[in-house]
């Protein structure tokens, strides 16, 4: 199985010009082309089937992108929209509503909002504080700047997956000496949501290359399937132990005590330690309660919002009834499919409930791991620390 | 919603020279035309893109059947099993080894051996005591009875429907004063899996015809969406106020306070209490008993199974991976699909968990409901008394 996909990996289509062929996931990448810089997304929505590549030469083309889960995933997102702000720097677009439209793609990720901010003060600063002259002159230098900032916080997010990587194993031998971990993630937090390697994810792929990675199950991740569909890809292409299961049989896995840890990413986490994460994750949390198994979260400290209070405050997305009521196929649509792109599955006119993500109280959290360290237990007070710690040290 | 299925629900393609057109389903039934004796299933399959019937003339349709899950649900399985033994005595095959056939055809479900030993019974017992003669009048004679026994079985599921509405009714009445109930179900427990109504959707219908029925709120059930294609479609045949959800996206709903019972059917329950069903059932007794919430198992007395004596001896039904790795849609297949018959959702390779059922330990039950009575709390001896009592009446 890992053989097959490490020869598939090779066939990623990359601009062969631009870099080498490699086995690394490029999940997003700026590029210079004559015709003008645009941003390049490896279309996520077409993964496994195919490996297609997305080209935004213009921001509303990754708002469209972001709202179609084309390139998805907390960190991901918050790199994205800071690439989207310099996007539209560099091709002279107004910047203000570029942000605007780009922030608001999708309201749960804190990350996004983030990184377009980022971008965005970074160009406000240049454009002030730059040396006089011409206003194209100007426009360029901090179109440069916006880019820097995005450049900077890709590369950030790669070096917090390396940290978050290490924190996290250190956890795992703590809490579960011996090693051989059977850990059960859901939704997808590797390199396709990650400047790096992701969150959760890189978690078990360091346990994987130590070794001490006995199964990885993998959570389908119902609606949208980002478990079977990316995180199986990813699994399969490190070649590590995974299985695959219906959200729903998570369950029979920790009655048969097949569970030892489960690893999770977040999309945003307010000041009291509730974490909003994929649909499916609040259940899990109370499964791994009942079975006494550690619940862990992994993300970095940029996905931490001290401006929501709590897990009540935290707006939760609320996706279209047919991603419920059609099943999509990971590839171009099939002729025949309805309105929403999939095979109707209900009766037509079906009502569905189809929030995009759950939240699970701080006290079911055993631990969160950022790239500052580990917060255990879970309390206002200790993710206040970390969060002080962390911006002393980035603002000196 | 409502108004368009009663108008679809006309549409059944009933043989009408047989019986007139009617909204009832009706999931299995047997006919005499002049070319011999068949059992006309409704293949649950294709449900709700297409009411198409299957036509059993010999003993391995049916088992084909069972195992495709064109005909499926406990108690229905029990009747099927029975009907399928008269199948098999009148068109002349080995008895035996047919009733053989059918009871391995799944091996969860304690009710399909049920109907098949009950419709066997019958069929030796008249060939062993019926007058003495020609060896096709008493095999003619034996077939009627075993055909008499199907019947009986049929004819009493669809009592029991009735008796297990109205003592669930009763329980949700004392549970929660006050009506107005918003009931969480999960999989496919109506008319499709019963010979009458069914038995935690029946006692949800009842709720809804005596207008105590807020919101029936219909888990999809992954892998094979009996809950999106089965169940919504009943609800929506019947006009009630349901609403679809992914599996996963039940813990929001308990974490909002929207749930205030949970009611699932049963396919085999053990000596102590413990009930298999499918798979998805045991997260929602966690969720529920975090959460304070009821949670109650709907099943004919014949899904007890003394002879099983606790959960861990209940054999699970471990179904193949495709289930889980391809999305398969409810109508004939698509052009292009692979070997499973569905559209790959994971890698090429991927291994799959996929246990049909899982196992509630009695303590995680609020409540079994029965065509007996309520037992609760649910302990070995309780529903000893139960069973004691249903074979004491049974049997006189």
């Amino acid at each position: 199985m890992a053989d097959q996909y490490a020869q598939s990996g090779e066939d990623i289509r990359h601009s062969e010009d631009i870099q080498p062929k490699t086995v690394d996931l490029s999940a997003i990448r700026w590029e210079e082309p004559a015709e003008g810089p645009v941003l390049v997304l490896l279309d996520q929505t077409r993964l496994p089937a195919e490996e297609v590549e997305l080209v935004c030469t213009d921001p509303q083309g990754l708002v469209q992108a972001i709202r179609s889960l084309a390139v998805r995933g907390a960190p991901l997102l918050g790199i994205a929209g800071a690439y989207g702000v310099a996007l539209a720097a560099a091709r002279g677009f107004d910047v203000r509503d570029a942000a605007d439209a780009l922030a608001g793609a999708r309201p749960t990720a804190v990350n996004l909002g983030y990184g377009v901010r980022r971008a965005q003060e970074a160009y406000r600063a240049a454009l002030e504080s730059g040396p006089g002259g011409e206003a194209a002159v100007r426009e360029r230098a901090a179109a440069a700047a916006a880019l820097a900032a995005a450049r900077a916080l890709h590369q950030e997010d790669a070096e917090a997956s390396v940290k978050m990587a290490g924190y996290g194993l250190r956890l795992l031998d703590e809490l579960l000496p011996g090693g051989n971990h059977r850990i059960l993630t859901h939704c997808n937090t590797g390199a396709l949501v990650s400047g790096g390697e992701g969150t959760a994810f890189a978690v078990a792929l360091a346990a994987h290359r130590m070794g001490q990675l006995r199964r990885l199950w993998v959570d389908e991740t119902r609606p949208l399937l980002q478990g079977a569909r990316l995180t199986a890809y990813e699994a399969a292409r490190h070649g590590m132990a995974y299985t695959l299961l219906t959200d729903n049989a998570a369950g029979s896995l920790f009655a048969a005590g097949e569970v030892d840890a489960v690893l999770i990413g977040a999309d945003r986490i307010a000041a009291d330690g509730s974490v909003a994460n994929k649909v499916g994750s609040y259940p899990l949390a109370v499964l791994a309660r009942y079975h006494h198994v550690p619940f862990i979260v992994v993300a970095p400290v940029t996905t931490v919002d001290l401006e929501t209070a709590d897990g009540a405050s935290i707006e939760v997305e609320q996706r279209a009834g047919h991603e419920v009521t059609e099943v999509t196929a990971p590839q171009a649509p099939l002729a025949g499919m309805e309105a929403g792109g999939g095979i109707p599955v209900a009766p037509l006119g079906t009502q569905a409930y189809n929030p995009a993500f759950d939240v699970t109280p701080a006290d079911l959290v055993t631990a969160i791991v950022t790239e500052w360290g580990v917060v255990s237990p879970v309390t206002a007070e200790s993710l206040g620390e970390l969060c002080s710690r962390s911006r002393q040290v980035t603002s000196s």
